[in-house]
């Protein structure tokens, strides 16, 4: 018998994840990742660091590269190689070295789609040309450092209020940069709902960023090719740099071309075991659906730890073993300055579209003892089912230490657990970490 | 109807926690706390940070004042004021006035044993006298921070390399004084197993703590009063101060002299209501018992946040409510300058004596993205019964941000969650705050 081939359309967390599963399974299988940018195995969510230059070189963001794979776990990951077109009936994919200009037909057994995701691009007049970024792989990252250390850019208008806005205006903050946040939303952080987000406005104005709210970005004014400012529905904004952090969507295409069918927001459909409708095609990380535990609908969200997760299952599936990814709850955490972040479960704001009967509270704590030098402020907010009390969601904005006291919320949601269970949890506590009463178990006592 | 009167035993945590949910419940009741030190509703847990100088009044350390105790919630909290008796036919308490040595007779209708811990004092000749400390109430704490400002004293020998002993070691080491760490068992941290021990006793080193594992003390000895030297059975460490951390037993003497059945550890006897078995008579805190969630079995546990829920529970249940408090885990944080430790569940240790199988693993991670500056180093253990998987404990020693992830440990028992559940959790990923994957999920993740 023939060695099996595994395809992989995508080299970084989930297809790499998949392929590592792969090989541990399959010793003997050929296994071949396409990867179209330069990079295998990156961490994007660490380019505001690397920005920020807090990560001295951008190859510390890089966990294993082509030639690691290859000696260390036999695997082919061939970067700078683009598929351009997948047959799921003859089992072929067309492939594009980006180096050479030439096109190959490739054949597999199994097949991954971890495409990824990409930026929204606004429909904005002078948005092409130099001086405007997103953030989507590791070489825009590279192409961003170098415009910042060649230009030394004083001014920059960051547009959109997100994770990777509000990441991004961090690190421009670090650098000492003037720095001004767009968002044509009324509230930033569109995942939290706008009392905590109101937090969240504060802390970015309080280190001196300039934040528009409700403002829609018209056009990028530039001279002689430079970005020179950014022209809302309501000022202009003089600027020498941009950066786009409008979201992302699901890098469906090539799916979708091969006709396999999408699901929410357009991302490729699979089922609990990454599995399209086709057999022997998979689907992971970015690109891939995947389901809401908390409102039991198909869910689509782009983040690592997510892609990590599915890429691991499907890998372990593609190999013949049996793993179900359960789905996601919505976790999310993120800084900007001294502001921790985090979110988990529904918002208030998602619950209008559901059929939940709910209660909402939101306390004001301390990260630690009152009296231990340095305690933070915490803000909590908690959603729990009416009647019975089963938590729904969770927000939390505050100081150092906030942000990952949301993984207990989520693993209590994992469980169905109730505010009066997460009541009686038997949490740590000592005054260099906490109150007697956790912040989260003070915010579910008030639900009870 | 005359109005129900509830008397006190204990004015900290439980004592004061269950009385403000009778005067919640019962606004017309009267509440009556008796209260044997000078002071209410402190945090005994907090000493070491004043100690440490962190804390600058002893003041800050206390929550509510009897004064506010009367004028917020119409609560008489009596500091010294020792209950001498109790008689649980005739409903009345014998009171001694410590300021004016007059005793008189109270009655009740409800009352709660919330008499707390006291130390463990070893017979060793040479204890009595000055200079020698142990910690039970904050005035203890204020007596310890007199004598080093007013003799600053250079040599501490700690006894006792527990939660006490270690954060008390921190504080002396954060004051610049030469720091002698004794304990008789050859591990420090016995409620931690000896390989996680290790590490903690490496950082006690790190710091320049000498460190005496397996070595009894025999005696203090002095001179013209003063304390010279602690004499172990292997050797005499200088010294001017010693502490005393040789852990804690319940305060349960006056509830089994007036006839109360106690449990395990000699804690008093209560179900999940915290109620003895006579009627009207209820305990909390420290003196009282509980249950283990993973042993199934009674247990004892002298904890700030155990108190305060055993406090609250009892006050619901005394006032007429319904409240079950379901007993603990076993969950307990603390550090030792750099290092943050965390236990949860049982340990292998507790195993030896249980019926269980299980698996063990140990991981080294990181406590952020390995490229994200100071990110530290994390070692977690878990334990997970075998066959199922179903986690039984987990231990963690690290650097900053490891010690409350154990909580998210101690939610997944509380659920009687798997490794692979626990693996397939949605938690809060971002590079200042963790890995793709969680270092518990690391770690649950080989033991599946």
């Amino acid at each position: 018998m023939e060695r099996e081939k595994y395809v992989i359309i995508g080299g970084d967390a989930a297809g790499m994840s998949a392929a590592g599963q792969i090989r541990k399974l399959q010793p003997k299988a050929e296994i071949v990742a396409y990867e179209r940018s330069p990079h295998t195995s990156y961490s994007a969510c660490g380019m505001p660091y690397y920005i920020a230059g807090l990560v001295e070189k951008e190859n510390k963001l890089i966990v294993r590269t082509p030639e690691e794979f290859m000696s260390k776990q036999n695997i082919r990951a061939l970067v700078l190689h683009e598929v351009l077109s997948v047959d799921i009936q003859d089992r072929t994919v067309n492939v594009l070295d980006l180096k050479t200009g030439e096109v190959f037909a490739d054949t597999f057994d199994h097949l991954l789609f971890a495409t990824g995701s990409q930026p929204i691009r606004p429909a904005v007049e002078g948005l092409d040309g130099e001086g405007v970024f997103q953030l989507s792989v590791l070489q825009d990252g590279i192409l961003l450092h170098q415009f910042i250390e060649e230009r030394q850019p004083q001014r920059v208008v960051v547009v959109g209020g997100g994770y990777i806005g509000l990441e991004m205006a961090e690190a421009f903050c670090m650098r000492r940069m003037k720095v001004s946040l767009v968002d044509r939303s009324f509230q930033v952080m569109n995942t939290f709902d706008i009392d905590m987000a109101e937090h969240i406005a504060q802390a970015i104005r309080h280190v001196g960023t300039e934040l528009y709210l409700g403002e829609t970005v018209k056009a990028i004014e530039r001279d002689s090719g430079r970005v020179k400012a950014v022209i809302t529905d309501q000022r202009a904004i003089p600027a020498d740099m941009v950066i786009l952090g409008l979201g992302v969507r699901p890098n469906s295409k090539l799916a979708k071309e091969a006709g396999l069918p999408l699901g929410a927001k357009d991302s490729i459909l699979v089922d609990q075991a990454m599995a399209t409708e086709t057999e022997g095609i998979w689907a992971a990380g970015d690109c891939a659906q995947t389901w809401h535990m908390v409102t039991n609908r198909p869910f689509w969200i782009a983040l690592g730890s997510v892609a990590n997760k599915t890429g691991r299952a499907a890998g372990i599936n593609m190999a013949g073993g049996e793993e179900r990814f359960p789905g996601v709850i919505g976790t999310a955490v993120s800084k900007h300055c001294e502001l921790e972040v985090a979110r988990t479960g529904v918002s208030e704001k998602e619950l209008e579209d559901l059929d939940f009967n709910y209660d909402t509270v939101t306390i004001k704590s301390k990260t630690q003892a009152g009296y231990y030098p340095d305690a933070g402020q915490i803000h909590v907010k908690m959603i729990a089912e009416k009647p019975g009390g089963r938590i729904l969601g969770a927000q939390i904005v505050g100081n150092h230490g906030s942000a990952k006291r949301i993984d207990v919320v989520a693993t209590a949601i994992a469980a169905r657990m109730t505010v009066r269970e997460l009541v009686d949890l038997d949490l740590g506590y000592a005054p260099p970490f906490s109150l007697p009463w956790d912040p989260i178990q003070i915010a579910a006592r008030q639900l009870i």
